[in-house]
């Protein structure tokens, strides 16, 4: 029988949700339960911590995707945020808002996918919170990660000369949103299954950007969240520099050529402009080229140098170029949540 | 002129945020403005964390407060969590989800009241989230706290034979939402201002939770969200114990005596069932009856002894008993969120 939230009740719910979610953790004190959760702090480590929300009908539909799908992704997106970091998380808390008349299973589905990526990605719930919404589900998520103090990369570290680099390949979320359009279990049977499968659940590249940092080798580092252009245009302002990008070396996977060659659509533009590719996006002295190649290797992830911080010219906003060196403009370059 | 969130953009937004509201902090190396916030642990201290959120029609009325007073309460309910456990507050988080023509005003307003709460409870934002929400306003913050390990205390720890105490006076809460239904300006400054006031902006208890768990006073503690019915409830639960309280003993402010007298009403009703009193409730040993007395005549805080913890019976819901010890049925124990 299918349960519905508001017949269980909130304790009842909180109660099931932490017995089979709330795994003993040798620094967790006390998780799910009490007013607070309580940790050990790590004398002179560095904690991060981030937040993020996501919308149902604004960020998600829900016959797009899975609750399981959904789970691991409203996870993922805030351990982006620490890998961007450099860090390595360590506790979660999740908040769910959501009409009464809730399936338990999707609540079930849920936690079960935000389990199973807490658990590939070394993270521990530690608690949360549930209220009532009419119209919508709304998760917020909210994760803390860990890193030696000066190791911690910021948006803020670029310097002209500094080589751009973005891990994977850009372009492949908005490809599978799109395909989502004809239905999901079309979607994620078709030609483009894997930008779906991206789409719907973007893995955080916490091993990438931990060693990044460790070796040192990015001067500044951020996710790309909202879309390359836009974000490329946030890194700028914080470092106070210029950036030209060579859009032919933006790489893209093989579905959005085999796409865009189909419809005669810019591939760049959706690299650019598409955004929810949660890759990372970073900058490094020109001389560290062959140690990022062997980073690049060793983790069988993609990092592709796409062009070079310049000092600021009259704005922030990234210059794209294409083969030749002319200037290319693009029409978007991202998404805005406005 | 009355700016829209949508005609500002996210980016403007959060900037005009982080330039007012982000004070500089001896141990946030990075508030807004990057992926994550970074500050720097304490070694071997209990960092503390807890999430409330805040829904427009489920949780308040707009206009039933104010941009300012909704701030402080956001804020509040959250600090007085970092209470229950006796901790200090450090750290905070703020998302925001609204629609996209929110006035820029209300933003301002809403920011404003959680720095002033903030600036006198001693905590400091470190960042946040946007999101557009079509139908609500959604305010979600997230508190870290700290205190030294030994001395947390959690809901669990109360024992056969300590007596249970409530700070200040309940059911004021409940009478201001009451009161609030003749309209904000009026209730203001009505008969009943004082309850609407505690309604729209409750004082999170933090020195007297911080004060009970230095001295190690409070064996188990809570604070008083959702009723003192259901919340008593959850305390024994935790504690595996049961409870009784006599009723007369609750003590209510002169504001809810006049009102129960005048309507012919319950005044124990509206403290026993009301929530959102946001005061502590704990057990102690009753061998610490004169010590509680000195902290809560140090503090100029009422903390009144209401019952006493008994072996679990049955069940771990309290016995409400009359000054003559028969028992007391309560139709409500508390507010249920689905």
């Amino acid at each position: 029988m299918n349960k519905w939230i508001c017949s269980l009740g909130e304790d009842a719910l909180i109660d099931a949700i932490a017995r089979r979610h709330s795994a003993p953790h040798r620094r967790l004190i006390k998780g799910m339960g009490d007013d607070a959760s309580v940790t050990v702090q790590h004398g002179g480590r560095a904690l991060l911590a981030t937040t993020d929300i996501l919308i149902e009908g604004v960020h998600f539909k829900k016959g797009s995707t899975t609750p399981y799908l959904l789970g691991r992704k409203s996870l993922s997106v805030s351990l982006s945020d620490i890998a961007a970091m450099g860090g390595s998380p360590a506790f979660h808390l999740v908040s769910l808002a959501m009409p009464p008349r809730t399936p338990k299973a999707f609540v079930d589905g849920l936690y079960e996918g935000i389990s199973g990526c807490a658990g590939e990605f070394g993270s521990c719930l530690a608690g949360g919170n549930t209220a009532r919404l009419p119209e919508r589900i709304m998760i917020s998520t909210t994760v803390f990660g860990e890193m030696p103090m000066d190791e911690v990369v910021y948006r803020s570290g670029a310097r002209p000369g500094d080589v751009i680099y973005v891990t994977g390949a850009l372009g492949a979320s908005a490809l599978g949103l799109l395909a989502l359009k004809t239905g999901r279990a079309r979607a994620m049977s078709g030609p483009y299954k894997d930008a779906v499968l991206k789409h719907l659940d973007p893995a955080p590249r916490l091993a990438a950007g931990r060693t990044l940092a460790r070796k040192r080798l990015a001067t500044a580092m951020m996710d790309i969240s909202d879309g390359l252009g836009i974000d490329l245009k946030r890194l700028c302002e914080a470092s106070r520099v210029g950036a030209e990008v060579e859009i032919d070396r933006i790489p893209v996977p093989e579905s959005l050529m085999r796409h865009a060659s189909r419809q005669g659509v810019s591939a760049a533009s959706f690299a650019v402009a598409g955004g929810e590719d949660y890759e990372l996006l970073f900058t490094a002295s020109a001389r560290n080229a062959a140690a990022i190649e062997r980073v690049s290797a060793g983790l069988g992830l993609g990092m592709t140098a796409i062009g070079r911080i310049v000092a600021k010219g009259k704005a922030h906003a990234p210059v794209f170029m294409d083969g030749r060196g002319a200037r290319v403009k693009m029409e978007r370059l991202g998404f805005e949540h406005f």
